[in-house]
């Protein structure tokens, strides 16, 4: 079949791994990408990018200190007026994205947060007035904003935010102030020293009363000399673990005052006498959540497959131990124990990719539901996209890890990209709504399933993913096809629901509140969470695959990327298998045969599947996957711009180590 | 009891947590540490180190760029002529060890590989002469080394480096040649800037044949001026995950010659008309991969209770959720989820401290049986620490990261600490053996093992950790004691080693060669090497829980951490344990009872727990572990020192992205 990413000139062990695919990679492209639109387009801008001597980097940005890289981005910003009219004509949202990921790749720039929180924020938040006067301005960047929520103290519980925006009828302004350390706003990105407004949230006092956390819009530096405005101190919070060319920062307010105006007024309002007017209804809030994750979902499925694909082209140049006598070493990708780090991580990520997408339609079929007055679909939703939220991001990121460790030495060099790469996606394991926090959320619609079982009554509410709860389930399990294995998991996810309920149920028996019984079967709770969440999954993969348009022979190779998937979930839960004799022994053993056989099938087209997720070289950021596979040579020259080669001798030698040898050469000399 | 960390001043919320222990926490420092006198050097060491302020960083070292990190480990490293003698003047080992860890930290300092790798292949590998002429120049620091073996191309299969020592006769020189770009040393600690001397593995080549990899003595740049030498190309292989003021370094060769008596000649040698002399024995190369392992395990447990020290204190300081309203926010640290993450960390610190202890022992019993002229141990005792080596690193790894991860936002900022931490270990599951092939490498000798008991022959050797597999198990088994738990484990890892025996003898018998039969049943192998290390791993823990000399509080709260560690072990290997019946779901479900026993137990003593580990503010080097616990003013004061925070305005600002906020306010206004 046709691999459409051979090039003369390319390493030949790449060349012949990619003659080897049984199927034809443009079509995966598409139906990985979503569109041949989007394959196209993708394609466009990456080519425009290179054609674009301005966008590229000096050195590869590893080498650059943290200002220097900042310095970069700002630089690159600063082109994107100039660029964005003849690459992205027609503004369209996705295309834009993927212009910006392309320039800027992942590490942070200057607009991260205006387009992800600022703008969206005054889309949903600002009422008619406030949009016309601020929504023009904040799409054409005549200033930069991002969203200023957690503080030094808080971030899962926003109840209890301490800046406060006090109402001052008098002067029709709120005054926003910062009461203590704690209260200093602490994490939001690009706050330290692009943005010159923020979205604030602060609790509303008016008349003496506190209305709880709102959003306002405030203005933290002046939009000529860029200097912070008086009442104001802001800055950067310094290195993280990823992220570092992003200027996370700080903000505290010592009694800054801002119009009455300038509070969101879409929902809750104040009106100038300081009289509040609480929201008409506040779901919606979660709706905007529930989309974010939806794409977050999306965005992690991709960067485990980034990481796949280096980590297999790799394994497929990388030669190491004479298997054969003689015969010369072979690729280590030829060890099962390599195939079975690498191929379940391609088998994820398209299962991820699935999930978020089926997220998305759910997100759609939301919205139409509230234009006709219906929001019951929002708790499932809610939970649904909490769990995946939780689980799609600890899999992604232990699967980037074990892509990287499967590099061996080269893994751990930032040559590979692996390392920035995990250090920058495992920030989503706590970022919006931490992870143990999210399952629990997505428990707490489970507890309300189990005690409609329970009680016998009928549920509020029943949808696909959540019928299974109210099925009996066959007495033994089968795990014969995915469906089979599909049904041995929701009943395993249906008795850890019910245990966790009736954990918290004895718990409260015993005279406890229900919030403390909470805390104290949270590790059930959690248990539960994650195996609804691995349910949903699996059937949205199975039913993608059931209803794909493609060809046999691409068919055949995402049903051997099901199987893979499939099979290594049910070993995964073995233990919760087996526990009530649902399945045996023999199943789960047949479900490893059945890993086994996968991976023997999918060898072959190990590097083609990787390639058909058509991930460009910015995007991949790999000296060691690049496409050419021309590795070696590629990491001499990468290492050459490290600053510590610039002198063969540095200038402080002989100042410290040189001297203390001398030193100590003078003393052996002198004991002679 | 006793928490002998209580200081006037602390954070109150940590103060009350210390008076809740029920054990003195000098007590159980002694038990962990070693030794009273450890503990009291140790205390010593960093008075010592608090009172010499030349030896302090300008700034958190995260401030700094590498160069700059690179210049400061020289300048300190330039001091120790100073103040070694006064603080370790009888120069201890350990001692020594701890200083260096206090001055430096874990990322790096120029002297690492010259202590652990160059000085032990001297002693190791030299001859007599050669080491009366290198060992005390190496022992004064007159020279600096480092040990150069992996290549680009090469690092697990030592038989293919690429690297060559041609004798020539001639001039009685060998001719070090790098005859490929995938020749070229890679990796090597120290190397790029700081050694002018290191030990290189080179296949000798004499007499036309080749005699496969030796190591030979190397100086690379010239003593005094340290420019490196014509015939060798050096430098710095570019920034990592971690270990960053490491300069990991590059080598080629261009047909540099050195002298005869450069190679070591302890073991193998080459006369001077080029006649190769092998060595008598070469088991003893193994014997000191064991002694660096054994110690590596002892680091690594060390490490994750660094980690759970941070992230136990910082959660008992840290309030986040109103669960009884009206009565403030809780600890995070009361969530059952939260202990569930990182309780079970301070149980496998000590259970790997202890594991680790125990392989030194094993190591001295090795070392008394070859003075008897017997090596029997040896096989296994490379097999349980190439399988300790890889179980240990990971899990330790995986530890760390959630202890990060249970900080919150907290945990991602380098504040923390924990992000650099994870960089640095997670680099152990690569060096000292990548994982993977290290599992194998016990793989290897389990499957002997099993190949007796399917023969009914007796072994060849047994041992104390390899008794179980010759005995039958109970056929019920039962986890209701910890013994319970290690006979239900060890039934498993006889299954699992049986099951993969017979996979292989399978794959063998269609036709395929042992080694290629071995790549394809490289999965179950790994299970079986996983889960006999695990039972070496329990078995130790419950010995020494048993045979402790401790009063009867410390012991109830080693028996705490005992029943926690080995009840996680159960869960984590539930299906296993459940596969043949050989376990019951209720004894599952028994064991998570245990677990949320032990940890409700546990809970008052978490923070004297991770006191009693008794690590310095240094070792820590976390803002969010302090044992003040003044975490929120210390992020505040930390996060000033970010150079991006040198200007309220970037000086660029106005060039890059200043300008295009004008130029787009421009824009807007005439199109008014
Ligand atoms: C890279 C990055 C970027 C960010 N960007 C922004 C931004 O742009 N704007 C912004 O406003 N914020 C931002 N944040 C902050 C982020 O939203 C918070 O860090 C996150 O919500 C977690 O809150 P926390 O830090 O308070 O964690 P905590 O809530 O303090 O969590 C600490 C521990 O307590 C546990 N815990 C807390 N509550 C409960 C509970 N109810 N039940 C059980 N366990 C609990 C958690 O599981 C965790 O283990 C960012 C953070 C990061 C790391
Ligand atoms: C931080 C760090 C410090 C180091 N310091 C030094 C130093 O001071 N001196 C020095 O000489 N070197 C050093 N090294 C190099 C290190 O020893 C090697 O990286 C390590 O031995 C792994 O070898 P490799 O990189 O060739 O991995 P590879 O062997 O190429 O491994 C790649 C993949 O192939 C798999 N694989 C390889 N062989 C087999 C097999 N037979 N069966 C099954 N799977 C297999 C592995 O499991 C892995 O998944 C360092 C490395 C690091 C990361």
């Amino acid at each position: 079949m046709v691999n459409s990413y051979i090039q003369p000139g390319d390493n030949p062990d790449l060349t012949a791994e990619r003659r080897q695919a049984t199927f034809d990679t443009e079509e995966l492209t598409v139906l990985f990408q979503g569109s041949a639109r989007s394959v196209k387009r993708r394609r466009e801008i990456y080519d425009y990018y290179q054609r674009s001597p301005d966008l590229q980097d000096p050195v590869p940005v590893d080498f650059l200190d943290r200002v220097e890289k900042y310095e970069n981005a700002q630089r690159k910003m600063a082109l994107l007026t100039k660029h964005v009219p003849k690459v992205v004509p027609d503004g369209n949202f996705e295309d834009l994205m993927n212009f910006f990921s392309t320039v800027f790749q992942q590490d942070g720039f200057p607009l991260g947060l205006h387009n992800s929180m600022l703008i969206p924020t005054i889309e949903n938040n600002a009422d008619d007035e406030q949009k016309r006067e601020w929504l023009p301005k904040a799409r054409a960047n005549a200033f930069i904003g991002t969203y200023a929520q957690t503080e030094l103290g808080h971030g899962t519980n926003l109840r209890k935010l301490e800046t406060t925006a006090t109402y001052d009828p008098n002067t029709e302004e709120f005054v926003l102030h910062s009461p203590t350390v704690t209260a200093s706003k602490w994490w939001p990105g690009n706050l330290g020293k692009s943005s010159n407004f923020t979205v604030v949230v602060a609790r509303l006092i008016s008349k003496g009363k506190d209305y709880g956390p709102h959003p306002f819009f405030v203005q933290i530096r002046d939009p000529v000399t860029h200097k912070s405005v008086p009442g104001v101190t802001v800055g950067d919070i310094g290195p993280k673990f990823g992220i570092n060319t992003n200027d996370n920062g700080f903000l505290r307010f010592d009694h800054l005052r801002i119009p009455r105006r300038n509070m969101f007024m879409k929902n809750a309002k104040v009106q100038p006498d300081g009289t509040y007017i609480p929201p008409v209804h506040d779901k919606l809030a979660y709706g905007s959540m529930v989309y974010v994750r939806s794409f977050m979902i999306r965005g992690m499925a991709h960067h485990l497959a980034q990481a796949a694909t280096v980590a297999i082209r790799y394994s497929a140049i990388r030669r190491q131990g004479e298997v054969t006598p003689g015969a010369g070493e072979v690729q280590v990708l030829d060890y099962q124990t390599q195939q079975y780090r690498l191929l379940p991580q391609v088998a994820r990520a398209w299962a991820f990719e699935i999930a978020g997408r089926y997220t998305r339609y759910l997100y759609q079929e939301f919205l139409s539901g509230i234009d006709k007055g219906s929001a019951a679909i929002l708790p499932e939703l809610h939970a649904v996209t909490s769990g995946l939220k939780s689980l799609v991001t600890h899999h992604v990121c232990l699967g980037i890890e074990q892509s990287r460790m499967a590099c061996g030495g080269h893994g751990y060099s930032a040559a590979s990209g692996l390392p920035q790469l995990y250090g920058i996606v495992v920030g989503g394991c706590t970022y919006e709504g931490e992870n143990m926090v999210m399952l629990l959320q997505c428990a707490r619609f489970l507890v309300k399933i189990a005690a409609a079982i329970r009680k016998g009554v009928a549920p509020g509410f029943k949808s696909e993913a959540t019928a299974y709860f109210f099925v009996n389930s066959a007495s033994n399990g089968n795990v014969s096809t995915p469906s089979g294995a599909l049904a041995a998991l929701e009943h395993a996810s249906r008795r850890l629901t019910l245990l966790a309920y009736d954990r918290l149920e004895a718990i409260k028996a015993t005279g406890k509140s229900h919030n403390i019984a909470w805390t104290e079967a949270g590790v059930d709770l959690r248990r539960a969470a994650t195996a609804h969440t691995r349910t949903f999954i699996v059937r949205q993969f199975i039913e993608f695959v059931k209803t794909v348009k493609a060809t046999p022979a691409t068919k055949a190779v995402l049903e051997d990327l099901l199987k893979l998937y499939v099979y290594y979930e049910v070993i995964e839960a073995d233990g919760d298998l087996l526990f009530d004799g649902h399945l045996k022994g023999a199943d789960i053993e047949a479900a490893r045969v059945q890993i086994y056989e996968a991976l023997r099938r999918l060898r072959p087209n190990a590097v083609s599947l990787v390639d058909a997720f058509d991930f460009n070289e910015r995007e991949l950021n790999s000296v060691i996957g690049r496409r050419d596979g021309h590795v070696y040579e590629n990491l001499l020259k990468w290492a050459q711009n490290s600053p510590l080669n610039k002198n063969d001798v540095l200038p402080f030698h002989h100042k410290y180590l040189g001297k203390a040898m001398i030193d100590a050469q003078d003393g052996l000399f002198s004991k002679l």
